[in-house]
């Protein structure tokens, strides 16, 4: 956190360092990306503004679902496929449990071995956000900084038990929620709304004793999108069966995404959503921006304490006591 | 907008008469709670500080479902049911699609006219939420002074397309989906994610040539439902058939509901779940009152468009954007 001044490079070596491949500049890059000290934010944001015009021409996939559901070896196979297919994948792994990314880089690491060691992949955890927003705020940025390095594939994996999510909707084109096979009728680990969120379904696990159970997994999922998302951008929400472990099924979903970004990229939802979220991202920022100032004001910070318990007890209005609160920030 | 001053009562004055059960001073406490005048706010936040030792006894009921599902058929009727129960009934509707109050007060009294017309019921139509919170916004604390005047059952009603179904459901105990019966396993008109906020669910219309589908309806969502809310708060989400023309199935509604109330109650989840949503509105007001300054803001208003356009071609992130604009308000 306190390195020192002159140890930052100037934008354009970043930038540079970033377009031809080095993977150490592109760690370096996504490391100031990340920084919360202002003066690296400066720095990284001339740095995004360089890159920008590289950006924007990978394929964007979230990846979500509850943590036992096999999902790092789904991915770490997955991988596999879509680097057979020709392209280079970066992979961004959104943490909520963890905060500092020590511990789970090596994590990560020894969990995507084979994809760690090749050159066409690149692996990176973040760390989870903290109560103002923090990494998962720059998240898209990592991504953006990920596609200008040359990755054509990003997937952004989150472990689905975390208000991550919606964010990760926010920057990702395509949504694929993981779930395993279960022997009743109820989905566990899913959390509510999820569902509704996701763009294709993947029962993973489906392999010896459990094909069975995944096959049935399949058929209530099926039914269960059926009535929930008659709205979808391109119909039907695919369910699909995989064995990670026996590598089967993934050509499968590789096709299903290939199949749904010929489908957006045709029908011209893929260039509005981008629109869309764009402008998400910027009143997101507005709004974190604002409370982070508010939030960190010593006036503020030391009603707040009172102010919450008044609310708790039911003593004052919320609306009275915010109102009054964000007056007394404006007054000095 | 522009009411003289002197027109303005002693907030004493407003709560006594809400107290002593007055439905003119009702009706001008509400729209005195509605005001977007900033005098008006102050006067309001003093009356809603002197009813609020008189709210908190109602049960909140939300209802919600697309248009053209019988809903205010359903509200009519269900209504009188809880009246017969000895219960005393405020409606509450928000109609997103209207920003003037003007014409839907007709509209809501029309269509629901027995209610309307009973000592035991009142209905109170809002206009839907401005670009900046607008009035959903101080719903909750119409339905505060509604309670203050003894209303003990609250319907907040949404029409479910909008965006207003999560606020309503961060301020009622109980939320309740009404469905119509359909041909295919498809359900219409259902926004995605609403499914998973409600507490039970109601196929109306279960009558005549209807009545084999609305069965099928109800399986259907019985599945979804098994499938999806496994970490609903009471356990299984109920599904019931209702016929709103014929009357039919209105007292098992209320039993549901009652039910349910007697569950919340005694595990303490009525008490946990009112105290986050009072900081929940709390931290809403906040992030409103903070977005309202910034946006209204006249250098910002200046800069807008121009940061807008930016984003929307991609010449410039979001983010940098975002906080150069949050710079710039601070700064003066």
């Amino acid at each position: 956190m306190s390195r020192p001044r002159n140890k930052r490079m100037d934008p354009a070596a970043y930038a540079e360092g970033v377009l031809s491949g080095d993977r150490a500049m592109l760690s370096k890059a996504i490391t100031l990306v990340e920084s919360k000290l202002e003066e690296d934010q400066l720095v990284a944001d001339r740095v995004l503004q360089l890159l920008l015009p590289h950006t924007g021409k990978a394929k964007r996939i979230g990846v979500t679902g509850a943590p036992g559901v096999g999902k790092s070896t789904f991915i770490e196979q997955f991988g596999q496929e879509i680097l057979q297919e020709g392209h280079r994948l970066a992979v961004l792994s959104i943490d909520p449990s963890s905060k500092q990314s020590g511990g789970s880089i090596l994590g990560d690491k020894t969990r995507m071995e084979i994809l760690a060691k090749s050159p066409d992949a690149f692996i990176r955890p973040s760390p989870g956000s903290g109560h103002y927003g923090g990494v998962t705020f720059c998240t898209r940025e990592v991504m953006l900084v990920c596609e200008a390095a040359g990755f054509d594939v990003v997937i952004v994996e989150t472990i689905g038990v975390g208000q991550s999510e919606a964010q990760v909707k926010e920057m990702v084109d395509f949504f694929l929620l993981i779930v395993q096979p279960e022997a009743g009728d109820e989905l566990q680990g899913v959390k509510r709304g999820i569902m509704e969120m996701v763009d294709a379904i993947v029962v993973n696990k489906a392999e010896k004793d459990n094909l069975h159970k995944a096959k049935q997994t399949k058929q209530q999922l099926e039914n269960a999108c059926h009535l929930l998302t008659n709205r979808s951008v391109i119909g039907e929400i695919e369910v699909l069966l995989v064995s990670s472990v026996e590598k089967k099924g993934l050509k499968e979903v590789w096709k299903a995404v290939e199949d749904y970004f010929g489908q957006i990229t045709e029908t011209g939802f893929l260039a509005s959503n981008r629109l869309d979220q764009r402008k998400y991202w910027f009143y997101a920022h507005v709004q974190k921006s604002l409370e982070q100032r508010f939030y960190q004001d010593p006036v503020v910070m030391k009603k707040m304490e009172e102010a919450l318990s008044e609310i708790s007890d039911a003593k004052e209005l919320p609306s009275a006591v915010a109102r009054n609160l964000v007056n007394a920030f404006f007054k000095h």
